[in-house]
This record gives C-alpha cells, structure tokens and sequence, in this order.
C-alpha cells in the first residue's frame, strides 16, 4: 500500500519529538506527512540510506554531506531542532537546490529575555545575596540593605547584539523608559532605530550604559571580542549580564573586574561548563551565578514544534517558511558549531 | 528686616531634608520660601511653637492636635514624607479650613513595581537557589536546572490591591503580554478596566493566577484578609508576592504552604522586623526573602522632595498640588499608623 | 412607609438620565439609592426645595447658593453632568463641609483625544481635500497628491495643555515615536517628564513642533495666549489642531495664518457657534473644519453614568470617589463658565 | 586605471536615484561601489549589455532573462526599487546562482498604516463629510453632528493580509485596546498570535469587526475574494478600509453596498487609475476617496535608499542583507505583476 503523503526523517537527538512537540501538535504533524523517527540517539547511518531518498524534511541535525544529499531528490527543508547551525550539511549544494535549511533557535528568544531582565533586575537589587545574608541571619533592613542600589527606570541600556534575543529583549524593558544603545556590527543603523534604540560603537556602549546585556552570538571572527580593556570601561556600579556565549567576552577579565567590585555581572554561560568544582568564579561576591540555564524551559521546546509544525504546513502549500531561521549563504559557515547542547 | 517669603516648618525626621532633596532641588525650595528646618530628630516643641504662627506648610510628621492647628492661622499644607498618615493630625480641622494633608508615598511606586517585577522573575526562574546551589557545588545545568519553571509570558497575573503601587507595576507587566486581573474592593470597575485589566473578586485572582502581587496597603478592616483558606486557592507551581505589607495576609499560613511546596513566594515583609534570629521563616525552601528593601532607595528619596517641592510651587502660584498623595476624609482615619518608618 | 435608601436629587438638564446611563448602569443606580429626577428642562424651584433637605447627592447643575445648602444637612456630593464647574454653587461652604463638588468631564478626554490624532493625521495627509477633489474631478494620483505631505512618525510633537484630554492623548501617539514637548504652566515638571514627554515653554514648543496640539483649559487668566506673535513662532507647513477652547487662542491671526499658507490647521471649536453663514473661516484652504464635535458621542455619555454610579457607590461604603474631577478651591473659581453645553 | 570597486548598473526608472536617495545616503553609496547611473527613462540595451559584466548589483527593473544573467558572472543582488517583483527575471536561475532579488517595497509599510489609521478615524467620526458641510453652510452642531459615530477604544478591528502593512498598522492601534483578528492565509497562527492578534477566518473577520483594513496583496489566486457575499457580512456602521489592492475586493459590491448605506469606506485604490471622470464612484456618500497616495510620500522614497544603502554595504561585507524584501522561490511568480507605479 502506498501513500501520497510527504515523508518526514525526523532524528531529533538530544531531543526527542515528544520534547519539542505537543501531542496535538505532533497529531497535526502527522495528518501532513509520514513521520519517519528514531529517538534513541543519532539515527542510524542505513536507517537515514534508506528514508532520504523518499524524504521531502529532515528534522534534527542528520550528517548531510553532498552524497547523501545527492540521493535525496525530494528533500525540501532541513530543520535543525538544536538551535543553530553545524558543519556537518552541504549548505551549498543545499542553496544551490533550493532546500531550505533551518534551525528553530529563536524559540528561545523569549526565554533568555526574560531570564536577562530577571537577572538584571536581580543584580541591580542584591535579591541574591539578600536572600543568602537572609538566611544566615546577617540581613540588613530597608535603607542598610540598599547602599548604592539603583532603579532601571531612566537608566541607560546598552545591548551587544541585536538579533532575535536583542529584539526579544528590546520590548521588556520598554516601560522603564530607558535610553537603549545598541552595538550590532551586523546590522545598518535603520534596522537599529526601527526597534527604538540607538546604533552605538562598542566602547561607546559599554561606557555609558548602566546595564550591559551581552547577547552576541559566537562566529569565527568574534571570539574575545569584548576583552580586558573593554570590560574596564564600564562604569562603576553598572551592571553587566552575558547571556548568550562565554567565548565572546574575556571571561577571566570580567571575573576580575567583578571580584575588585569595579562593576557587578550575571552570567549564564561559562567557557567549561560544567564548572570545574574548584572554580575560583563560585565565590565571587557580586557575581549572580546560572548554570547554562536561561534557554531550556520545557515550554520553549513545545515552541518548536509550533515553529516546525507551521513551516512545514506553508512549504506543502506552496509558500515559504516563516518561522524557523534560515541559513544564510554569506554567514552559515561562520558560525561557531556548538560542542554541547547547542542551545545557544 | 523682614522677608515676605512664605515659612516651611521642616521637621522630616526620620529623614533629613539632605536626604529627600537634591542640592539643586532645595535650593530652588529656598528660593520660594524661608526654610526652618531642625534635622537632629523630631522638632522641639518649643521650636515648633514657635514657628507654626509664621508656617505656611509644615514638612514632616510634627504632632499637629487641634490647639496647635488654631495657632497656625497662615498654614495651607501638611506634607508627610514617611509616606503615610498618622493620626496625631486633627483631619477634620484640616479638611474645614481648607489645609492641605499630604504625603509622599507615591515616590516608592516605581521602586516597589520594579522590585514586585525582580521577585516575580527570580522567584520563577529559581534564580537566588540557582545561584546558591552553583558556590555549594552542587548546580544543574540546563534542563536539568529548570524543571518545572515557566515563562511570564502569556501567564494569568493577579493583582491584589490597585493603589500607586499596582499601577506602577501594570505596565511593566504589559510586553509580557499577560492578562492581570485585579481584587480592590476600593475601586469601580471601569478604572480596573481603564487600566487593561479584569476586575475579579479575591478568590478569583488566587485560584486563577500563575504570579500574585500583594500590594494591598492595611487598614483597620483588611488585616488578614488573605487567610490560609484563600492561600489553598492558590495553583501549585504560582508565585507568590507578598510586596505590601505582611499583616494583609496570614504569614504563618502562607509559610506553611510554600514549606510544603504548594507554591512559591517571595516577601518583603513580616509580620515583625527585625525577624527573630532563630525564626524558622530563614529556612524556607521556595521562598525568596527581602528585609523591607523594596522601597528605600537613595534615588526614591530624592524624588520626595521634587514632590513637595513641585507641589508648594504650585500652591504658591494658587494652584492645586498634584504630585503628593492626599488625604481624603472618608479614608485617612483607616489607615493603619506605621510603628517603623512608614516607607509602606 | 420610609425608606432608608439615600435619596438622589437628579436634575441632568441639559442632558436626560436615558443619555448618560445605560439600562444596566441605571438599574445599578436606583438599587443604591431613591433617585427623584427631573428631565424636562431645569428642576423647579419648589421641587429642588422640596428634595434637597432629603438629599445625600445632587446630580445636575442646580442652583446652590450657600442658603439652599444650608438646608441641605445630608449632602455629600454635587456632581456635575455637563462636565465643568459653574458658578451657582457656593463652592467654599462645600470645601467647609465636607461637600464634593465634582463632574464627570473626564468621560470626553477620550473622545477628543481620537479625534485630534484622526483630525492631525487627515489635515498630514490632506484627507478632507483630496477628497472633496475626488468628487470635483480634480484629483491628483500617488505623489502628484502628495506635495510636502509627510508622516507623523517620528515628528515633533508639542502639546499645550497636559490636563485630562493631553493625558488621553498622549498614548495614542506613543506608536509614532515622536518626541513629545508639553507646555503645561499648571503642572510640575515631573509630572509631564512621568508621561514619557519633555516640558517646554510654549514658545519652545509652538517652533520646534510639526504637529501642535491644543488641549489647554479657559480661564479667567489664559484668554488669547496664543496670540499673532506666537502663532507666527510655527514652522512652515505643521498642522496646528484647536481642540479645546476657541478663547485660548486668537483666532483671527490662527486664520490669517493658515489663509496666507504658513501652516495648515484643524478647529473644533469657533469663537461664536454657531459660525455665521457668511463667516470667511468656512472658505479657508488648508483648515479643516468641525463644529465642536470632538466630544459629544454617545458612547462617551454613558461613560458619565459610569462614573456617577461607581463615584456614588464608593462613598456610600465610605470610599472617597476615584472616577469623576474633582473641583479645587485653588481654581474653582477661576475656570469660565461655559455658556453653552459645556462639553469642553 | 583601473578601480577595484564593485559596480553598481543603476536603473532606477520610473524613479530617479535623486528620489531614492538622500545626498548623504548617495554620497556613501559611491563611496562604497562605482554607481553607472541612467536616469532618464530605461536603461538602454546597449548600455545594459555594456555594464552587467562587470556589475556587483543592480539597482532597478531592468528586464534580465537567463542569457543576461549568464553573462553577469559577478552580481550577487538585484534590487527592485519600485517595491514589486516584476516577471522580468529569470528568478529560478537567481535562486540556483546565489542572486539575491530583492524589492524595496517595506518602505511603504509606515506609510501606509498612518494612512490607513488616519483614514479610519476620519471615516468614523466624519471629518471629510462635516467639513464639506461646514464649507457649504450646513453643519451640524456637537451631537447633532455625531449620531451614530463611535469611538475606536476598544472596538474590534480586522485585518485582512498581515505582511509588512498588517504588521506597521498593528501597533499604531495598539494603545486603543482593540481586540485584533487577521486573516491570513499564508502565516501559521503562531505568528499572528506573536502580534498580539487572534487569528481568525475571513467571513469571521468581517461580521466581527467595527474596522476591516484591507492590507492583502493580490495574487494570481486571491483576486476579487472579498466578494459580495462577504461584503453583506459586514456590520451595519462599520468601516471598510481599502488600503493595499483595488482587486481583492469585488470594488463595484462594495460600491453598492456603501452607497446603500450598509456601512461606510474609505479606498485608496480603484480598479482603473485613473478613475473616470464620470465614474459614479465620485458621488457616493459614507465613501472617503483617496487617489492612490497612501504610500508616495517623499520621506519614504528616501527610505529606499536606505535600505539599498544598508543592504549593499552589509553585502559587501560579506553579510547577509536585512532591510529589502527578498523574492522567495514559493512566491515570486504568484505575485502579479505592477501595471503602473509598483508602490502596492
């Protein structure tokens, strides 16, 4: 017996499609196109032989090299469930044929702009260190505990990076009325003043800003880029949140400027992770600590079965995706590959 | 040599007037009126005596009974800048001759609202544990370090309480895209809704909401009017806010609930302060905790006197004030004196 | 037989209970109180005489010199259904007893404000005109219709008055991202840098604005203070909107202005209404023209009923109201007297 | 001598690069490639066939067939700067050849919202309408003026098309706290409901709403599908906006059932521009009559250049371009092609 029905190869791993699809979602998934999948880690290489040549998608981040990719005649989109792109796809054989390639990063947007106000909120406030002196029995009341505390309504924003945590960003912290500066390199100024922010230099931003909120991503001209004598020129007492890669900035450098009390950071990413037990950044006073913790909630992957799910229902219809990021033939190979969860 | 300029009676203690005006603000307060101020505790009462004939307005929380009010024949206003009413003021002569009664409560908005946000954030992304755990060695990383946590976004929102402080809070909520529904029994519908929100009765909000703000002020009618009964209502997994004051609600009640992990708080308030060094209240899971540090900012403060300032310079000019919060005859006799600093 | 409901004086002349209370609203009215009204013209004397000792609220415009209130020992509230404050109460024997003295002019500021953005956006982009030249056969396509036409986004803006109807308007432009000057002599300059605008001198504000907005009050003192000399401050080719009083401006020179090409304009209110048929204003280019009609819409009337009811039902439990405008003795009576309907 | 700098074939007609450009965006345009420019009409063939060789990008609608293509070995963008694709290029050898084509069509989108906003208040509270009466001596006073006009706040509004008009329009409502349903078959709900919008069928659309905005662009399958039927869906008093395409709609229904009073409209487009003398379309009341200047305005045209400016030089950089509109696979020859200007 035979179906009509497109064919899906779906090799999610490390997710699986029950993380990143609601059931209805997934039922809708299926009433589209024959899901092919395998769960239980990377598909196996003759299981992928077998299904690419009838596969018109491929979800999860399959080797696709132009061999295989040669043998796959109807394959229309590759969706990549991480969040970014590796270097394991033909990207040019891939734009060259039409097929689409995509990652469903920005579900995450949401959720690390959130996390990166409620860290900025809570390092500007000492909620952290609060609550620990708190329970140690060592807590200062009203005006004791705020020495040198400070509101973000009116303060100076500066974002390094713009693009879908920038901009998810953007709208949360609207109602406090700052002055938003932004350093994108790869943006023109319009797409900057679009979104209500002003375009700024990198030095400019990081010396005017009362808040600092680091959401550039990783490629392979940038790593370091925000270095020792950079992060010197942020003004006392403001507050500095790196939120997306550790390699961007000089991370021992930031650790030092906090640990002297030249300014006060949050981050969520380290250069190792885990954390080496002895790590000296786990005594830090000043310093709010999250451990690679601001993409993954349980509600952002289900959005990426919607992001997925609703592509998938235009390409069959004849229209372009809409809501996963494509791949850009000027930057894909750029982008650093993520050696672990690919979150970022 | 006489001075035409009208007579302040400044009396701020606790505060001084260095620390509720900038520089530049209480100069230009001197520029409109002859300032006497006594700054080392509460004024003499030989000193007020003395002043109160000549005073136009009288700053601070001086004991104003009716025998000294009739020897004030030239006052307009009495400005507060605890931020509250105390009830060694005869209202009533105030109200029928035409003197002013105000405070300055309304500057801790914002500083309240922004804190209310913080809380909310931290508390529902496990932010002060998250970071406790990383200098204990003992952190989870991604996933692993989130389960169970959710977005703001798009979540129901309760407001109990829709004073100064919940309307500086709205709109920082707004770009979460949640719908807030709010319990005062002290407002008409149509300003709840003027506000985008829904009005609801108090069960409504606690059962229906995923984060609950309490930002009911007490009066001699409300206390404990959040009991354990209402407290049950609330959805395991919501957060909690207790931003107000702790005599609203059943302090023990709410504890006992977030120990046994019906839900999540946070409290900038107890019921006494400072909280006892062995008070079980420091032990508590899921709780955030905050020694009344949501409103005493440095910058708070200074925006009392743009207040009082503001509003003598429209008094002086026959205008009516419209920055101070004033005391209204059917309420201010309610109002629950403060025992400490008034801040709420 | 006696009833202890409180007793309404209602005498809505010019308008009729049916106009300013929906069905519902009405309802909720008379459960809360026994309301005696009189909708065919003026109350009668003998009638008003007859209610008042009885009366807890007055809703109308009634009469009440200091004799009529002195038999009136229950009165708590007077309000105001055209929305202004005449000058036939005795306004500081209320203040000395404790009498609200209120109306419910707030319930236009909406209306009006639409109405200005709608009227600013059509005089922008020549609306009224291209239409009237579609009709006559003269209408010109695509940018031969467009000569010096330009967006309001990101424009100048200046506001003259920041009372209830700037206030209203002020979010309705908040898309547009336009920088927002307000001149305002009657309110600190806090109050308007808290509404997200700057606080300016009107010369200031009539020059660098390329929309002008004019939402300020009549009274005893402003008549006329936009004069020729000010007027001629405005930039060539902004829009000019008259959408409060005719008396704050002088409204020959607005004319001559717009006459002579300087800048184009739209009024909602004439010196004299009606406008004489021969009047030269009903020829001018580039005004638009609309005989007070900003506020006057039904729905904006049952809003009035809104705020009757809500107000009457706060103080009946004890509540100062919240919803209507409140008279102050500083200004009570400086405000002309409407001597039409006092809609504005 | 030689210059290393990348060549623009510029052949912007039916604009010019002075239209297009602003002196500062052009000077840095030549500052980055050697701009060949012919103004004056089409480019001639000659003069094509002479510069496409050596051409980095092409700035215009030059017709470019795959034996052109072939012999333009260096050029990576073609940017329309009518805001259309026309069927003038062999899309399919762009696609397969890393050509980007590209339209500068986004400038528009400001354009028109403020148009289509501006339209819809004047159609619902009658400005053009009342001051033509006004002008010819027959207007009508406060409510008189005003019967059955109501306000925007809070009505529902429907959008039909959600691409770069729908999504400028949505937030100039925003602060006027309508429900928003859209109708649009190309985009998944999620994306709709990331607007802040319900997504919603298209008869749904149009028997809730009080204001319709036609923002859909026509393709070769979508003409006339708000038909009569769909029009007689519509409420009595509501407010049909005709902003994007005179084919969408079946324009003589609509006509019809303006002109019988069902509802009232505003259109910017008609089915032959220009219209004819005679066309009875001119006489109808409750219709406002726009010449097709929604979008043409001179700041906009500016903001092409903009885009051409911001997207080349990120090109050049070896960046993805982020400002125009690109032609995608699924679409580009669905679109139907410009007769005229090209500005919808």
């Amino acid at each position: 017996m035979v179906s009509d029905k497109p064919v899906i190869l779906s090799d999610p791993d490390p997710r699986t499609l029950d993380l990143i699809f609601t059931p209805a979602d997934l039922d809708a998934l299926k009433a589209l196109a024959t899901v092919i999948n395998h769960d239980a880690g990377r598909m196996p290489e003759d299981m992928v032989e077998e299904i690419l040549p009838k596969a018109s998608f491929v979800i999860g981040q399959t080797d696709l090299p132009r061999e295989r990719l040669e043998r796959a005649p109807h394959l229309r989109a590759i969706i990549n469930v991480e969040g970014n792109f590796r270097q394991n796809i033909d990207y040019d054989h891939c734009f060259r044929n039409g097929i689409r390639v995509m990652h469903t990063g920005p579900v995450f947007a949401q959720t690390v702009a959130e996390m990166a106000l409620g860290m900025a909120l809570a390092v500007s406030r000492g909620l952290a260190p609060a609550d620990r002196a708190f329970r140690e029995g060592r807590e200062l009341y009203q005006m004791d505990g705020n020495h040198g505390l400070g509101l973000m309504q009116g303060s100076p924003v500066g974002l390094i990076g713009f693009g879908d945590l920038g901009r998810a960003f953007r709208p949360l912290v609207a109602p406090f009325g700052c002055p938003v500066q932004v350093y994108d390199p790869w943006l023109p100024e319009h797409v900057i003043r679009a979104h209500d922010c002003t375009p700024a230099g990198l030095e400019e931003v990081l010396s005017n800003s009362r808040f600092i909120f680091v959401f550039a991503s990783v490629t392979a001209d940038n790593q370091g880029f925000i270095g020792r004598r950079e992060l010197e020129l942020i003004q006392p007492g403001a507050t500095f949140l790196l939120m997306s890669r550790a390699a961007v900035v000089d991370f021992d450098a930031m650790i030092d400027c906090v640990a002297q009390g030249r300014f006060q950071a949050a981050t969520d990413v380290f250069p190792d992770e885990p954390v080496a037990p002895d790590d000296p950044v786990r005594k830090v006073e000043g310093l709010l600590l999250s451990a690679h913790r601001a993409g993954a909630i349980d509600t952002a992957f289900w959005k990426m079965g919607e992001l997925v799910l609703g592509d998938i229902g235009l390409m069959l219809k004849g229209l372009p995706p809409v809501g996963c990021k494509r791949a850009e033939p000027e930057t894909v190979a750029r982008m650093r590959s993520m050696t672990s969860d690919g979150l970022k």
